[in-house]
């Protein structure tokens, strides 16, 4: 397939591999797997889970529950905090699929409590220093009321306790990363041997994709929910939480114009292709993302110093080394490794593989570019 | 119409206003106005600069130009660097509308000549400083090798220079603004009368929201074709190109979690609704956007000192004073005024009015959720 404007490329072959990867590591330390499709957000992916076993999953939104629900999904998590406005959505999901909630207040308890039609399953919140959502780890008093909240209702099955360490995110090291997650998992574990009479089967839920691809050790946990992984991108690999050939899609974006005055190529492929999601490098400027080669075989590893330094609405700028911006004319189809594939994804809303596969995505088109 | 999840709220009153202020601008300083449909992406938006006697439009790629077209848009302008690979869909549109193109290099203007089955018009696109796309406006021998090849082709008619003073966003106060407004449009005015004899009716296209705001003198200017005006936002007024009840657009995002120990809210809103356009305050944080109260006729101005401090992919945390936290309620819906409104539109692809009826988006699904 001739590719003309941007377009979502796939590399399914590295794509299996990392969902295999981590199937293998849930398997050797006798985790539940559950990850998060709002990564990919496309039931033909999440096929390719399934045929790894993999029948249990998360998702970040009511509706995105009801898509997967709809693809044959039935074993669902919404991780975020249960919108009470949606309770109709909620009640018609519960009907259908084994769903999990997550709850931190007890006014939200008692509400859905009151709303609820049939059972559901619900996690305590926790926060063990991300700082976005989430009960403190260590302010037992309140889990204890959000408990006791959950327990008197006959609709609301408590299945345990969930968190997010998000703030692996921020880690300037991998051992930093690996401090963050050993932290967390025992903060977790001390939550859960606090209650531990009172709920002995309370689930441990972890899961960001630095932590799981990092980590060796899980003591004490359930379940992991990692979502990233499945494509990677260079806020990863910057992590390094993945090398720079475990990343599966790159953005195909033809050259439009060159300026030999600054070494800049100027591509189709901006910030509604893209996304505004950045890296700050060591000097301060703002990265949006990095070069690679594109062939038929799929692409080459990043190009050094080629860097996506500026994005408008659709324009991006590259500044390149000079070798490489003399190498390459006006019309040419480049790669472009996102920062951050959930959102570049959640934008292009649909994937091309190397072989010339359109796979779908939930707010998809049936296209690619 | 009752709000459950993120929505796109379009006050289509001040949208009104906003459209008919710039028509008058326009029409006062004798200016052709060809407003940049790329903001709201909308036929029907469109409609409304119709009825205000707006004919030709600019968008910024070819398919935005196609769905115009559709929509009975016949003199269009893609205001992005001509990309030679979609020469199957530019003669498309050459064969049905006025289509003007950007070049700025003479290999394009040959590539077209060679490709094309229709006449186009050819603005040659120059750079006034902002350092992304066009010949630096003072290289008048580039400009004059361009013009030569477009001379050579019958295909191509020659209309004139544009640019985008894009580093007008960079101006910390509304006195750059328009500094760097004037600098950009003498410029212009020298280029061409640099080739006057040559091409005494050659058109100057300039156009950017914050100049086409602010500047009160427009000499020797032909066209103006800002775009985001039609919304504003909260980065329009942090340069002072509006003022906060100028805004036409605020994402209605239900309330799903407080956090009293650091008076933090946070919604179902994130980066896949609002994007992840930031602002970065004088203290070096980033913010995405500023909290209103909504109701029926609308919303308030923009709560002092709430805003939104972080964006995940669906979550918003917003940071407001203590008095707020109070008052608000997890389950009730709050208003964000985004900080690019035309990323936010672009993610949220429908709107919905203040009473009640939805407006389609180019990428739409008929929602505004």
């Amino acid at each position: 397939m001739k590719i003309t404007s941007p377009t979502m490329v796939l590399d399914k072959v590295k794509c299996l591999k990392n969902i295999e990867r981590m199937v293998k590591k849930a398997k050797e330390h006798n985790l539940e797997f559950r990850p998060h499709f709002k990564s990919h957000q496309s039931v033909e992916i999440g096929g390719w889970f399934r045929d790894f076993g993999v029948r249990a999953i998360t998702v970040s939104s009511l509706r995105m529950a009801d898509y997967f629900a709809s693809g044959g999904f039935d074993d669902i998590t919404v991780a975020f905090p249960a919108n009470l406005n949606e309770m109709g959505l909620i009640n018609d999901l519960a009907k259908k699929i084994s769903l999990n909630l997550l709850v931190e207040s007890a006014e939200t308890a008692a509400a859905l409590g009151r709303g609820l039609d049939s059972r559901v399953g619900v996690f305590i919140k926790v926060d063990t220093g991300y700082g976005r959502t989430g009960i403190a780890v260590r302010d037992f008093q309140t889990v204890e009321r959000v408990a006791d909240e959950i327990g008197k209702s006959p609709k609301l099955c408590f299945k345990g306790f969930l968190t997010h360490a998000g703030h692996s995110y921020s880690a300037k090291t991998t051992g930093e990363i690996l401090a963050i997650h050993s932290k967390s998992v025992s903060q977790m574990f001390e939550l859960k041997d606090f209650f531990v009479e009172r709920w002995p089967d309370a689930e441990i839920s972890v899961g960001d994709t630095p932590c799981c691809s990092l980590a060796a050790d899980f003591p004490g946990v359930t379940e992991i929910r990692p979502g990233n992984f499945v494509f990677y991108d260079t806020m990863q690999l910057g992590l390094g939480s993945c090398t720079h050939d475990q990343i599966a899609v790159a953005l195909a974006c033809p050259v439009v114009a060159k300026h030999a005055d600054r070494n800049s190529l100027v591509i189709h492929g901006g910030a509604v292709h893209l996304s505004k999601e950045s890296l700050t490098a060591p000097t301060g400027e703002r990265r949006f993302g990095l070069m690679v080669r594109l062939g038929e075989e799929g692409w080459s590893a990043p190009v050094p110093d080629a860097l996506v330094v500026g994005l408008s609405q659709e324009h991006g700028v590259l500044s390149v080394p000079e070798d490489e911006f003399q190498r390459i004319k006006v019309g040419e189809i480049i790669g472009i490794l996102p920062v951050h594939s959930c959102l570049t994804a959640n934008l292009m809303r649909g994937y091309l593989t190397l072989s010339g596969e359109i796979v779908d995505h939930m707010q998809g088109r049936g296209v690619a570019m």
